[in-house]
């Protein structure tokens, strides 16, 4: 059997995130669909590096399937796209190791999250970005990223609903990049515990809006405690923009 | 009576348009019914600076509309919006001179126009850009640009279907920018023909494939014949970025 590595970018508003569920769009179940429909009877199975929530968006997502087929390697990239929707490109196709795992081989990953920051309703951008009206004191949101880079404990920064072993992570690098009137945030680490991009966010926002001091979340991962931490914001600001192996 | 001026950002990917037809959604059709829900009974007819086509987008497309209405001309603005879709937004309502009409007073008018030029299928910019294959040639788009600029008859730049007394025209600037793989084309000019902008960028494509040389342009423009300009390329990359006044 061959493994099957591929490099995917989907545009999230419509499904109800990556994993399969039974009668619902999901991203995993579209793309499997679409490949059986290339390995005929053969049964796939998918396995993704991020399980993304409804809403999330991936310019790169990593995953790779196991197969028998005959089709060469780079030439499912074009055979998967033509039997997908049009809201997900197969960008790579390419046969890998085959002890290699889109999630457990995975090295580290980058999100971004886009704001929009103005007063006004948002129309174009809705599906691609946070609305905050609020004014932002930028210089003080990067000054508390320097408190959340590094190997800490992020059980603060977690969602209920996940079972990891570890709540330890390492989280390389914080961006904030000002445009006009939007703002990109860029977070990589070596791997992320549930909604952890979306509550650093939202603590990084409280920080903006004055709500929390720069060093006061050096406390409030030492407390481990997710109350303490901003709000979890929406889904559809995330980008999940590379896996690295 | 009062002259209410709105500024007006949408996302044209579900409307067939800017210009109400009957049992058709259009974006003037949406907000002539949004405006109807906050002056009552009164019949109200919503003046555009602009016809769009369907999925065409605006960041501040601007319209006015007499009433007699009480409400104060800036709450407008959040009056509308509660009523409105979430993929119109009024970005701003001031009262005007009752002279002002957005179309025939405007003095100019600024278009984006945007490319995401790679080998891959697009999957999340798919509704707001044109995806183009080719290598492009930016530094000959660039000085084709030189023969676009400025007053001319652009008749070879013109779709048939509009009635305009004289296609003579000014096109104040054109901007080509690039970042990674996205190409940003920006056209301004004291107004534009039927289909001109998506006709100018499909020219400029033209020439950045090398199948047209930029000098070429001149004569393009020369013989006044829409055969021999480049076609008109489609209309999700067109924003209608502001209008001037």
């Amino acid at each position: 059997m061959r493994n099957i590595k591929l490099t995917i970018e989907f545009d999230g508003t419509r499904y109800k995130g990556w994993q399969k569920q039974k009668d619902v769009a999901t991203v995993q179940g579209a793309i499997e669909k679409a490949i059986k429909k290339i390995t005929k009877e053969e049964e796939i199975e998918l396995h993704g590096s991020s399980r993304t929530d409804a809403g999330v968006h991936a310019k790169a997502m990593a995953a790779s399937f196991l197969t028998n087929s005959r089709v060469p390697a780079e030439r499912f990239r074009e055979a998967i796209n033509t039997k997908l929707p049009d809201d997900i490109a197969i960008i790579k196709s390419e046969e890998i190791d085959e002890n290699f795992h889109a999630r457990f081989s995975s090295k580290g990953k980058m999100y971004s999250y886009t704001i929009v920051n103005r007063e006004e309703k948002v129309a174009l951008m809705r599906n691609y970005s946070y609305a905050v009206k609020d004014k932002l004191d930028l210089q003080k949101m990067k000054e508390a990223c320097k408190y959340i880079i590094g190997e800490h404990d992020f059980n603060a920064f977690k969602s209920a609903g996940s079972t990891v072993k570890t709540s330890v992570r390492t989280v390389h690098n914080i961006e904030i990049i000002k445009k006009d009137d939007i703002i990109k945030i860029y977070v990589s680490g070596d791997g992320f515990l549930y909604n952890m991009v979306r509550i650093i966010v939202g603590t990084l926002l409280e920080v903006g809006k004055n709500k929390i001091k720069p060093e006061e979340v050096k406390s409030i991962i030492e407390s481990k405690d997710r109350r303490n931490a901003g709000p979890c914001v929406p889904p559809n600001g995330l980008v999940l923009e590379k896996v690295f192996y």
